[in-house]
């Protein structure tokens, strides 16, 4: 059984170049994360046993990147009392169907909707959420926010130069 | 065992003053039909159940009215290979939410999208899907369309005289 | 007189390469149909003739995809009693005008509206529509939907081991 | 038969206390209206007979209101080479799918579309039409413009005093 | 002194490419035309000029084709009382700003509004206004129409062949 | 001749509630201004005079608040390069109109736009833009900020109490 | 010092009835939470000073709920590593441009937006996050979400009835 | 200490393409001006750091240019009382977030909004700022507007002749 702490979810495997970026910041902080695709639509009992499977292994946070009509995190949601990250994927229409179908969820069944295409700052989000009972997470977030402020920073010389 | 044709479901007790409309129109064509609350993001494992019991029952078509990220049409889009006919409710985003998650579904897996609120248009759809195979209904159906043409055509003369 | 079950209708010859994949969904299930291009606008004549002729021939269901001020599938639901599918199509408005104007119709006459650009879907309802009177087709609507399911979670192992 | 210049048509009879507007403006002109109810998609022979009628009788321009999927403009166009102007009325998408669904016509069939419930200035442009040719209505829409100003000039003392 | 009877108005010389099918349909029907560049923003004065030019020159229809914050119709009709058809340009905003900057202007004030990018459609619009008192006008319109019937009905052919 | 600092401009009466708040700020810092009424569309010569006036007599900033096609502060901004700030005021369309119309201003001729009914907020933009050359402003200015930053802090303690 | 372990702030005293159900949930679930209001914008400086506080104070998780540029929850986002949730209250459009605001953060700077109005939702998002680390929390939030299923089911078996 | 009249901070180096032009026309103005880069939520003490540098080195007006959940020029505003312009920076939702983001401050606390990407207006929005008390520049301003409307003008010939 495996020992993930984040489960990330695609809703299609042509969401991977965006949903990727949640695995590299999760490795950058070193947190045991899988990584699949399922949708709520095309194998919704695959979903639930994943789900499942999922919960059994003790993972803490989950996140999920679909597009359009944007029902994966909702129905995981619906399924766990974890928290889950969506992440709605640009779309026809911009995102903007992903981001309402991700966001505006009922009373009782919240999703933790980040930006469009927003993958890399779920990763963060979920960072955060462990962190709060994982000092070592915790120092690592401060070191995390430090470097980039520096790099704003000094990216900012480079323009004053010029 | 039930004997519906047509399974109505919303995501809310408060949608029921616009579903009310569905089941008029049924009514009106004399279409055997059940009404019920189900929520895809509050009673996941109910609706699940609902939804085979209603695939066991010989239903023939579904509606489901829901609001905000309204994925009540798509869940039940994905777990039968029936007709699933949407109804996107108002919310405080005018129902554009609504819209969006219900009409954007993926390859595969459609839902018959109707108007924002338009219950009464879901059953009519419903009526046209059974008439396919139901020459009563096909009477029925026609005869519906010239009374609005004629309830239209009277209208019109009132107004000439005005 | 043709012997279609489905009539597919385009607003203009540049729907082509989005239409063509209704077409392609027909054809996978072995469901008779017919495609045209026919507009509510500029030949208006030509279509409502084309109604009555696919009518006559005992077409079960029409599909239309239109983009713009999209009122083909609304005017060919005004002139038939039977189940009318609607494809918006992609605009210089992101299909966002074509969307509306192709779901939100009036009661009484109603559009069963699918994604923007989803023509694949738009077969997939029809299938479903014939279904409800065809054992056959519900067969294969069943397998369809395994293979679909198949299909994503065998591409979901292939990300596990990346 | 009819004598009218403007044939006002209106797609429901909820229209009215927004298209009399247009009514007020061409009786104030002194320009011979009929006015009417008729729906492009519940009574669309009743539309289709009314539109060749006022086309016999001589109408030179047509005006309709129309709200939600509004192809009432639309289907007018597509009937005749008169100028067809378009006024989007106001729905539970705020007129936005009205607007969209009266003014985004293909190329050849023009809707000479004025703002959300802008009935008035419908009728203003109608005028603005039958004047290219009649210097009569020509002196009342110049004297029209100058009351406008005058009144707005008023109006601008009367605030500079408080 | 000109002698046009539609003047054609552009904000930036950047509209050129999409105004220009404004004049080749003006050609199209042989009715005399000028096309100028002026801005409501950055030449105003040059603007007014012109409007007062075209106006004593016996002009009757004026197109005017702008983008984003799109003013360029609406001051002309601030200053005339010949129609003045508004045609919104392509913006960063998909032309939904210039639609509306277009579109919803105050009573007594109309522009005749014609869809994102739709140059023809405005010319197509001003050759049915001045038809309303040309003959010769009228008959080329009604061609223009079948023709345009009859070519959707010839590429319908094409395609029932494949 | 006046003797006015910010000139206040509304393109109807019916703006008065809101641009009224405009005024309120102004007097609050004991800034000479004038309020008018004068429309883009209506009234264009006026507009036109006053906007000279206000020039000859030394005015500093204008202040144009309007809704829908809201072209006043962009005409404004076309006659004069003194600073123009603009406020869109709701309508039909929740003022998304007004904001495009007046924020989406092409190069060279800009209109400073704030929020959506924020004629108080105008009035403190042009405080700030007197200010740049006024300490006695600067000073009022800075005690402004410390009130408001003061009022939220106690407000705080309030609810902290519940 | 306080023992907050979900420290609450709203831009404004008028958001209480809203972020009032987020203090009901924590509430319900045992949470000790303090609230308070404090805005980005009118008081930076007390905002910067509490947020300290917060963090010194050993508070686990934000909940910050903001109308219009709603930049409450991003500002906090900045200055802390602790999971922040954004509540986008609903505005003179609608919230959308609360929602935007609140959820399209840069790389980085996560905020977990909520539903439009969604305080409780935040609050439940609050709860999910602390039981990560306390097993009591998770019971109770299992039982919430049974009760939430039973309640649906109820109501359910209410409708059939009728 | 610099001397700058108008500091220009962006949120991303790779808002510099579009922001540059800002610079291009304060050089072309003769303003002295800096530009940095600094990001409201991945640098926010550094951005304090150099508002406070900014105010202190005697610096007349901001302008902040950012995309996204766009809160730079907002908390610029929120801690200095000189004027702030606001340029929203296209974004994936085509800058209408940046826009709202922007726009939609609260009462007492102005961003003075420039079009989408319109850094070129931000600048000269400035220069009529400073020009309220800088006779210099109020020439030149003249002169700008004067030239915009002879290369409008020149233009204009051109298209005539074609």
């Amino acid at each position: 059984m495996s020992k993930y702490k984040v489960a990330v979810v695609m809703g299609s495997e042509s969401d991977m170049p965006i949903m990727q970026k949640a695995a590299e910041i999760l490795q950058f902080f070193g947190v045991e994360h899988g990584m699949t695709v399922s949708s709520a639509h095309r194998s919704p009992t695959y979903l639930l046993r994943w789900i499942k499977e999922m919960e059994a292994s003790g993972v803490c946070v989950f996140i999920a990147g679909a597009g359009g009509a944007a029902h994966l995190a909702g129905v995981i949601a619906a399924h766990t009392t974890k928290p889950v990250i969506g992440v709605p994927i640009t779309s026809k229409l911009l995102g903007l169907d992903s981001l309402l179908s991700t966001v505006q969820m009922p009373k009782g069944v919240p999703v933790a909707t980040v930006a469009v295409d927003g993958a890399a700052n779920a990763a963060v989000l979920a960072v955060q959420i462990l962190a709060v009972a994982d000092s070592d997470l915790k120092t690592k977030l401060v070191e995390y926010k430090e470097s980039m402020a520096k790099e704003v920073e000094s990216k900012s010389k480079g323009i004053k130069n010029k």
